[in-house]
């Protein structure tokens, strides 16, 4: 099937910045992507056009009612050149399940596809080369419809939009002190925790200061009923390693099935290493810790692809991890799969998507 | 103290609407407000403006992560052509709470009011005076930073625009039938629910299209820990009548403070109506009915200001209150509180604020 997406470039290319100073998400590409959905019309007008503001009515819904959905993903480029996206398919079918749970009509994922493969070849020039960089890729929903009532809009846009971003610490991974959080709550089952919405990024502001002004990078979640079990490390699914074994919380439905924390599992897996998804406490973890078998925690995401976690601070008491260094299975899980995206590591899996 | 805001009249009125047939929130008016918030410089540039669309980076952070709050509130006209806005103080003093629970910056209070009575002045002809009929009035703030790092924004919007509005319902008020939702869950203490953003109304539009699609008109929201104690209908507060007190759900930090509930708790106090704040569960409920003294049930909130409930379905119970029709403490209660908006009624609270 051929999808028809038309392209405007731009008159006037950028000028990159240094690509050894990136950051993450301040920068971004010369081009986007855009297709509008009228109700009755469907999903129109796919277009490629350059990077520009948007120009929206002031009462459009995803400034009253936060109908919206984004996902995040990634673009390499390895030693001969070649670029690649890492399991943009998980991607985009998790984007038609928080579309569904926002009542957002679904993308077509093979125009998505397309439109990614296209955006990424125009703007190949942005994917930066340097060790831990890449070209961070946002594709994400936004409910236009300039009506107040409270019901699911009657239009939208879905768009692409793409930045060259830095390693997200810059010597490699660096463990990170988190806070476990006693207030505040990041979703509950029957909520919308387990949709990329931007409503769960809002509610965990608040946490996330209040963290950061007691020097913790990011707040360990607990669930809402019984506020015990852990949830996610800041916006990252998050792994334990207790002594011959791995666990990380089950997909409960208030936590997001992440594409980087499925690849962790099918790697242990691969290296034999014993993996449970289940509930985990809190005291489940402090009383491993006493007795020595907690070894090493480490968020798993997009952005920092594997964060370990160096101390956990829980009501007080401050649990050191692996010395507060990078544990080992951290660092090897880091090694391989950042090896396979820029292309180092053999992809055993199939995870790229080679263009 | 004075406030600077600076007025540019639109050189083309629009053509209004017929005010017979406006429903809700469709039709905008001449002018919005509209001021901004850079770090460092605090809330800058107040004006009053014609009605325009805004122009935003499309990785404006509120396109992203559902940093938003808003408020709702109401302006009326009296049989002399006196104008008033309905506890406005009020709306403020939320917008500033919800703001604070978003990470986002306080608003003068001073300056948001100064601005609501010029921009209600300037677009006075818009203020429907049809019995039922308001200028429904719309602050709200949006986080515009182009960045995509999960923090709070540096930048932001906060404007107001303003829409007429019908009754809520055609022949004043009528009963709607509630399916009380064992699924979904709209919020949970800790998290965001009671604030007025963006998230919380996303979240719960999957559960309003599949109450709709088996014939109800909303959910009653129960609590996403105990999954039993009553929350909010839809998205306004609930009210039952139990016998000779009325009960309504305690201010636990997962609903809404709202408005128009606590002017009928002060009412139903001023009418020496017995009324408890305190948690209620659907088992409450259901037996209270089955042993005749559930007698009414209402929701309130500022679009409806007072809602009837003729039915409540709970796992395929249909509970019909008060035979399907509109209660007496519920029409006394619309009667009164309308009657005060519009100045047909002694307003004995100073609720009007009169321009």
């Amino acid at each position: 099937m051929s999808y028809s997406i038309s392209i405007e470039r731009t008159s006037a290319l950028k000028q990159k910045p240094d690509f050894s100073q990136l950051g993450f998400g301040k920068y971004f590409t010369d081009h986007m992507f855009i297709v509008e959905y009228d109700d009755g019309e469907g999903w129109h007008d796919a277009r490629i056009v350059p990077y520009q503001p948007i120009s929206l009515d002031p009462a459009a819904k995803v400034f009253h009612y936060g109908q919206t959905v984004f996902e995040g993903m990634k673009a390499y480029k390895d030693a001969e050149g070649k670029v690649a996206l890492f399991r943009p398919f998980k991607n985009l079918q998790r984007l038609n399940r928080s579309n569904d749970r926002l009542s957002i009509p679904a993308i077509d994922e093979g125009l998505a596809l397309e439109a990614l493969k296209q955006l990424v070849t125009i703007d190949e020039s942005w994917i930066p080369t340097e060790e831990g960089t890449s070209l961070y890729i946002r594709p994400f929903v936004i409910s236009t419809q300039a009506a107040l009532g409270v019901s699911p809009s009657e239009k939208y846009l879905f768009m692409i939009i793409m930045s060259p971003v830095g390693a997200y610490y810059r010597e490699g991974i660096n463990p990170v002190s988190i806070y476990v959080e006693p207030q505040y709550v990041r979703a509950v089952p029957g909520g919308v925790g387990n949709a990329k919405t931007g409503g769960n990024y809002a509610s965990g502001l608040k946490a996330q200061e209040e963290a950061s002004d007691k020097g913790y990078s990011q707040v360990l979640w607990l669930d809402g009923v019984h506020r015990k079990y852990i949830e996610e490390v800041g916006s990252m699914n998050v792994f334990f390693k207790l002594a011959d074994k791995v666990v990380t919380p089950a997909l409960s439905g208030s936590i997001l099935d992440g594409v980087t924390r499925d690849s962790v599992i099918q790697l242990l897996k691969y290296w034999n290493i014993e993996v449970e998804e289940r509930a985990i406490s809190i005291d489940e973890l402090v009383e491993a810790y006493r007795n020595g078998t907690l070894e090493e925690a480490f968020g798993t995401g997009t952005a920092a692809v594997i964060s370990p976690v160096g101390e956990l601070n829980w009501q007080g008491e401050r649990l050191i991890l692996n010395g507060g260094q990078t544990g080992p299975l951290a660092a090897k899980l880091y090694g391989f799969v950042t090896g396979v995206q820029r292309g180092a590591v053999e992809d055993p899996f199939g995870w790229l998507l080679k263009l």
